[in-house]
């Protein structure tokens, strides 16, 4: 890794490939999150001739960037990587002046986006990720000769990006949706989050400089800032853009998909929204281990300041004094604790007033909860399995350090309310010996309910490797059959295409008789890396 | 194979589980397609109590039905197919009153229905289609242990199956959607196309006898029959159905697709729908061999009175005599043959209705064409690429044997033309030596726009195998990363679902340990079939 000497200058403009936009569109500001203060420079708004700009050049780069060697792809992505390790201390720096998180998580954030990139790299150079899979003819077959049919996925075109607010760096301009678009051979344009204009600036330099310096068409990378929806809902209908990934609110990605989805010709639309991420305490887990499971689920409730996709938003206990002292040993280390600043104002706001109406709401009883202060304190709230039940609207998703704890009577009642569940992304099971029969039944339930089932442990803290699912049913995303981080997530900006008795020479190489892409393909109905014979 | 000595009686009743409904809505009655007599049974429309009760069984199978060992489904797939070969010459009488289809036709459809029923029987056993990924633990790591990541893909639940009115077996009842969707573990609601619902009973009822006799549990099947669009909608709508998959139109698929989106819960909705198949005869292929691709034009242009959903409905050929004598050529053909009886009255009227239109559209010069008969009479129009670019609608698809020649005054042309197509399911180039540069900057535009890019070939007759593609851009389906034929299509009526740190004996199968399934899995990013060390 080499640190770049001197700092980026910030310049406040998109970045329309290998150029600079020259908008003059209504003016945003980052800001110190922790004082409301404005930062230099001032962002302007990408005009709707940037975004045609930008979509123009990522169509001229598509057929030359599909038809790059996968070592080029791969030496990109880690360009990329190695011009953010560069950034040093300034990327770090500006990232907790934006969004208020600690230094910390700020540098695991960043080598989290630096693995993503270097990870997704490995997938493009091995290669077998495409699915290839070839027929071989038959000219004797009867009553018809059996055709030669070769297929696999292939990259879709210019993808539209939408950062998340709450990763700055990993879900962001440089993130796993950047990464795993440019990783399947397709051109991104990216819609930056305007609470971290000065962050994306930095990422998307970083980018563009790698695209530059590794030979890539101009076009294969655009970033554009904009203080409204407006560009947003502009990138998601542009015609020549083939699809979409998105991470943030319900409401903002149910918006978008609609968008998507009406087009002349629909679009994938990937978002993923909201989560409430259920964590079951079983009875014999709490009888051998209440204090641990309080005390790390205290742990995952704060990180972060509550604001993470995978926060633990539901806590289902048994209403007895286990149960009590479960909740009280959690209650006391939240009021020992200090309230956080979250990202943004808005954020903020929001946390408040739904916290607030919790708060006064009839059906619940506030365990902990309070106003004081300038940051966001941790609040819980109780209810009943049957209320809970009953009350779909407790199911929507308070984005930030509050939780619901649900209290059963009878261990039957968390079968009823899992079933009772919207889609999420994780729900997490707490057991220990006696708990098997009911462990397995739950989860029984919650595999339809959920992409990731976790064991004694939480949802926070995602493990990026090829076997994760960061997806679930909706409405924690659009599209449970695709995961927005691991492995597969590169699946999702890709279609199928088959060719049929076709020349060697026009075939992709990875389905080319000899196999010189070296990948494990299917053959006649069997895995392997031969040759087709 | 062993035939029944008797007959099956037809009921007209839908079939729920293993019941019969006593529905008395409206009557909907087989109709002998060539003369539009009345055959019996009358076919009562299922009510929404019949609906009620076929979801509410699908969804008490659903989880009895998942956890069913694979040798176990595979075995019912086998007898689904034992039974639909045991009706012997009732299937195929029946379907060729109903449908009009030819004899050899009607027997291959059937061995091609009982083929893919084996073909998916195949892949359950095999197993590796679930893209099992383990990435095993690593409590040492630092700063944080990595934990135990387990995923694959799992059945979603419910589904319901439209069926089409052009393939009364292979597309119907115990067609490709049902075959996937069973194979992948999900029960299944179909709604029989009106145009057959003789054939529809008949292959229902062996469906439900193969999964009494093999055990399966009562809801895994139920079929039901609509005089209207009322029962169709209402199943997509239904909070219980998981996803659905349709053949048919694209008014049809639009609109069942919008139910799906417009849900509470909105679910995936897998619609194959309109193509016009473009054929590109280049310049060298033409000077070749004009007679041999005329010929095998008109052949698959004529084929099932042209009601193939990869049937050719578009001609790119040279504005010269060459193209002049391919015209001459293919229209004597069609001169010398038969109008065919179409698969039912409105199909009939709505091609009559469209070629009748284009007979007096002032862009296109109609080579032939006639309306007398009663029988559908293949129809041939001409028009300019510098037209059709500037004409969507020619591009709408005239379901029958009707086909566009575009006639190109220049090679480059060619790509003109594809780059304004709509998706598609194929296209076609025919080329021969000297044709190479073009044909390869075709085929690359070619990709984005099709499913699958045949050369020296046509679309239809479409071979069922591991590596087919039967999908492609929209408007030709509803999700490009999908097939509905060939082994990819069990993967569209599933979900990831991820296992963390997960009990041993909580796991499915093809996930634990010692790999009992003996599947290909991916364990920490290698593809193998061993087990977990």
């Amino acid at each position: 890794m080499e640190i770049l000497d001197t700092e980026i200058e910030l310049t406040g403009k998109s970045i329309i490939g290998y150029s600079r936009a020259n908008s003059t569109g209504a003016v945003l500001y980052g800001r110190e999150a922790t004082t409301g203060e404005q930062l230099d420079p001032p962002y302007y708004s990408a005009s709707n001739g940037d975004l045609q700009q930008a979509v123009s050049l990522a169509t001229e780069a598509f057929p030359t960037y599909r038809a790059l060697s996968r070592k080029n792809r791969a030496e990109f992505l880690r360009a990329i990587a190695a011009n953010i390790e560069g950034l040093g201390d300034q990327l770090i720096k500006r990232d907790m002046q934006e969004s208020a998180l600690p230094e910390a998580r700020a540098r695991n954030e960043r080598d989290r986006t630096c693995f993503q990139l270097r990870f997704f790299a490995a997938i493009v150079e091995e290669g077998s990720w495409v699915d290839a899979r070839i027929d071989t003819a038959d000219p004797n077959r009867k009553p018809a000769p059996r055709p030669d049919v070769r297929s696999m996925l292939r990259p879709l075109g210019p993808v539209g990006i939408f950062c998340a607010s709450n990763f700055p760096l990993a879900f962001s301009v440089a993130g796993g949706d950047t990464a795993s678009a440019l990783a399947g051979g397709n051109p991104v344009v990216v819609n930056a989050h305007f609470s971290h204009p000065g962050t994306a600036e930095l990422c998307g330099a970083a980018i563009r400089d790698a695209a530059q310096k590794t030979g890539m068409p101009e076009g294969v990378f655009s970033l554009l800032f904009s203080a409204g929806h407006e560009i947003g809902q502009a990138l998601v209908a542009h015609p020549d853009i083939k699809a979409c990934g998105f991470t943030g609110s319900r409401r903002g990605g149910l918006a978008l998909l609609k968008i998507a989805q009406s087009r002349p010709e629909p679009i994938p639309f990937f978002a993923e929204m909201s989560s409430v991420n259920p964590v079951f305490i079983l009875p014999n887990a709490l009888k051998e281990r209440s204090d641990k499971i309080a005390s790390a689920f205290h742990t995952s409730l704060v990180m972060g300041v509550g604001q993470f996709c995978t926060n633990p938003g539901i806590a289902l206990l048994p209403r007895d004094n286990r149960g009590d002292s479960f909740v009280k040993a959690a209650t006391e280390k939240i009021k020992s604790g200090q309230p956080g600043v979250m990202l943004n104002a808005g954020i903020f706001d929001n946390y408040r007033s739904l916290v607030a109406a919790r708060s006064t709401d009839s059906r619940l009883r506030t365990i902990c909860y309070t106003t004081s202060g300038q940051g966001a304190a941790p609040a819980l709230f109780e209810v009943s399995t049957q209320a809970f039940i009953k009350t779909p609207e407790l199911q929507e998703e308070v984005f930030g350090p509050a939780s619901l704890v649900v209290r059963y009577n009878e261990p039957e009642e968390l079968i009823d309310v899992a079933r009772s569940l919207e889609g999420n992304l994780t729900a997490a099971i707490h057991w220990a010996a006696g708990d098997e029969a009911l462990r397995d039944r739950l989860a029984a339930e919650l595999e339809s309910k959920v992409g990731r089932i976790i064991y004694n442990g939480f949802g926070t803290g995602l493990e990026v490797c090829q076997a994760q699912v960061h997806g679930g049913p909706f409405p924690a995303t659009s599209d449970a059959r695709t995961t927005s981080v691991g492995g597969r997530a590169i699946e999702r900006f890709t279609h199928l295409v088959c060719w049929q008795d076709a020349p060697e020479a026009s075939l992709p190489e990875e389905l080319r008789n000899g196999n010189p892409a070296g990948i494990m393909r299917m053959i006649d109905g069997n895995r392997t890396r031969d040759a087709v014979l």
